[in-house]
């Protein structure tokens, strides 16, 4: 049991790592903290009784933390290991939420120099569309993936300590390195977010000319859904981990073209083949999901 | 009321016709043509009571016929006309429910030399990943659009009259062109499904050298729903709709391709913008969806 979590960002993942920690009784108190522009999202997570109290001042918030987590979009990672800095506490145990992991690696090598051995990098693998603390849930992570991507320095009693918070919260853990975890997530993640906004965009342009939206089923309803999430948190991510996405990008651009020219060339049998082969990859992912 | 239905293709739009036109009281028999290789499926939807009775002989299927609905895959409906061509009744009315309207009315037209004014070509969009007749259910199409296109030289009383059976099963009924509703489907239906087919695609080849699936979230599961549609129908779809797919697919790859480039150059203010454009765009689609 830690006695004080203090979260950094309290958005949907900040808040439910929240809500899950006290359901459990995993912490003694949970206090958050908050720069003067999110006063009011911090007095409704206080409202809320997702948290016990907030502070503006970063020192305050961390004074006797011996589990912080960082849950801000990732573009804004390093100002924050930076704010963390002049109060890091050898004993206490630092970890994030981020959805990329190379990016909030460098960001903590940047402001230190190094990487604290007491930072364990993680990402809960859950989804996200809404945002905001009204939304934040304890059952979150229940079920769900949390991905731990310890550097070869990372103390490993933490990334134990750690773990059990995750599955104690119902989350099953996972260790891969951060280039795997980066290349895994970008092909899962990242890019079907980058197709989804890349649809609705295209076909939001097409619907002001002529009215198309109307037409559309319960099956586009499902596919465009991820094109509801946080553009500030997407954006960050996208450029976070753009080396790993853009050639994935070009790989998708690619299979289009192939499928393109098998429509061109009325090639019935390689689109079926295509397709069938798709229906069957979706069958193995789903018995994964199930599991 | 109708004396009898005879549906073409029991599958689950053909079989959802039936049950909902049974259900609601519609028509006072209700029977099934297949070929001799669809008898298991036939006599499955005889056991299940979705139709009364079936026949493999097409002549005899539709003896007293007044409404005849094919609902085949669309790369069938040339052979099906053709086959029913000999036995057209000119007092009945003939409809189909494939997803795209221009090659249905060509194969109409490739069979009869024009196309008779007592065939009303229609389009139920209702979502479909499941296929077969098992999955045939009354409500399938309520609270959904139905779109007939109607020719120049269709029987307006017929039109009439197929709106009203399809408002009693709990559609709502659009009127539109053919070529308004092939550009309009190839945008809100053709191309997501093309995106998640190839998505899927590429994703389960590197999944088979490398597990990917197990670290992908409830959002991909969404996103992919579509690419467990049903292969043989939508290589119909895209084969009779290529020409407004293929232009699509090129949109599509520009609008990566521009992202790609927002990504190369780190232009966080201009990827904030298209992701919230596509944002908003969603929230205008549900809103339409809803209604």
């Amino acid at each position: 049991m830690f006695k004080r979590l203090c979260v950094i960002g309290t958005g949907l993942i900040g808040g439910s790592i929240a809500r899950a920690a006290r359901e459990q009784g995993l912490c003694e108190e949970i206090v958050a903290f908050g720069r003067e522009k999110n006063l009011p999202n911090l007095q409704l997570a206080q409202e809320l009784g997702v948290i016990d109290r907030f502070y503006t001042d970063i020192g305050l918030a961390l004074h006797n933390a011996d589990l912080v987590i960082v849950a801000t979009p990732v573009g804004s990672m390093r100002s924050i290991f930076e704010a963390i800095k002049p109060y890091w506490h050898p004993e206490a145990l630092y970890s994030d939420a981020g959805s990329t992991k190379g990016s909030v690696v460098e960001a903590v090598e940047a402001a230190f120099g190094h990487v604290p051995s007491n930072f364990v990098p993680a990402h809960p693998i859950a989804g996200a569309e809404r945002s905001g603390v009204e939304a934040a849930q304890a059952d979150l992570f229940r079920n769900r993936r949390l991905i731990i991507t310890p550097l070869e320095n990372t103390d490993a009693a933490l990334v134990e300590k750690l773990s059990r918070f995750w599955q104690q919260i119902g989350s099953s853990v996972s260790l891969m390195s951060v280039e795997h975890h980066d290349t895994v997530l970008a092909a899962t993640s990242h890019l079907p977010h980058i197709l989804a906004f890349a649809l609705v965009g295209l076909l939001g342009r097409k619907d002001e000319q002529r009215e198309i939206f109307k037409y559309a089923a319960g099956g586009f309803k499902d596919f465009s859904r991820i094109a509801s999430s946080d553009p500030t948190m997407w954006q960050d991510i996208c450029l976070a981990n753009k080396h790993e996405i853009i050639p994935l990008i070009q790989q998708f651009k690619a299979e289009l073209s192939h499928i393109e020219q098998l429509l061109a060339d009325d090639n019935t049998r390689q689109l079926f083949d295509t397709f069938t082969y798709a229906r069957n990859a979706r069958q193995r992912f789903l018995e994964t999901f199930d599991d």
